[in-house]
């Protein structure tokens, strides 16, 4: 699956978020990283090559910036996006508050869902398949261990054809860990563990067919 | 009440119902009609001087234009936001939808609501009155009935300390008549029936008073 990655931010170069996403894309080998231009027809080609879709950029002012509204009316225009049916689309969003915030009875007061709704009705009129939006909370806080899933969540959005998958999940992991000769045997353990869970599963179903 | 109307319009020369609005506005001695400019001291100015500020632009791709992100990045910083706690805040959104397209299960699927949660947002982190949004759906299909109400709507929300307040709009009407002499006997009509509907108010509320 190819995955174009639409980077919409007015200082990349200054964005350590940025460049540890970068970094991250750099190990999803059909992951494009894609700092948007204005060039309507080199966008265009590129939109249309790809089969994800995936708009990147922080939360200004609770929307999306300029920058990533004047490409949207520039290069996908109306009669533009019917020529992305069936593609996926995807919003990684950077925040500069936590997640918490984003409620009612919060802070911002307002859920993330409704200040990201304007992509939900993107990829409706478009005619396509809206992922569940990867948000970023406050990167310059997080520890490595919190980056370090992040970077596995990332790659994940990217790379997989449903990213909230469990299974798909546990499969991109042993192909990640059997690429690393050390955690062979880890790898093994969680495929066998896979298979429990899978055999598990099948042995609920008939229980629960039995009824 | 001084009100700042900032017009974020990328077309502005070309759009009739920018042209109506302008028109409109002119009706109302205490609303500034304000196409927005980058010039930050300027714009801040206008700002502080008004009680009441409304935002107003066409959806874009179900978002505010390119142009009025960028303003909000520029002008309206985290910092100067501060000095507008207590004003309040309107968004008057023109629609080339039809409103009914603006619900789960229609069109685009999203509410209006939603999509201009930005705003909420912005409002109640600046510590300002959020004013319901005035959307103007498909200007250029209405016909001169829904014009002139809408001209009504438009001056309403421009003047009125609380522009969906029931007795704020009569009052209103009662004003706009005086004006006009060959109205003068309408206006006393309205004044008229106000007292009494106010009068069975207060009858009401001393019947209930009683239980």
């Amino acid at each position: 699956m190819k995955t174009l990655i639409v980077v919409g931010h007015p200082d990349l170069d200054g964005s350590s978020t940025q460049a540890f996403l970068q970094a991250s894309a750099a190990g999803v080998p059909t992951a494009q990283w894609h700092p948007l231009t204005l060039n309507v027809a080199a966008e265009r080609q590129a939109l249309l090559a790809a089969e994800r879709i995936v708009l990147q950029f922080p939360l200004y002012w609770y929307a999306a910036p300029a920058m990533v509204q004047e490409w949207l009316a520039t290069v996908w225009t109306t009669r533009f996006a019917q020529q992305l049916a069936g593609k996926s689309l995807g919003v990684v969003v950077s925040l500069g508050r936590p997640l918490r915030d984003f409620h009612p009875g919060g802070a911002v007061g307002v859920s993330l869902d409704a200040l990201l709704s304007p992509f939900a009705a993107l990829a409706q009129t478009a005619k396509m398949t809206l992922l569940p939006p990867l948000a970023i909370a406050q990167f310059a806080y997080q520890i490595d261990a919190q980056r370090a899933r992040l970077l596995v969540q990332y790659q994940q959005y990217l790379g997989l054809t449903v990213p909230s998958s469990f299974s798909a999940q546990a499969a991109w992991w042993q192909t990640q860990l059997a690429q690393q000769p050390q955690a062979a045997l880890l790898a093994e353990t969680l495929a066998t563990r896979q298979a429990r869970l899978e055999s598990l599963r099948a042995t609920l179903a008939e229980v629960k067919g039995d009824d």
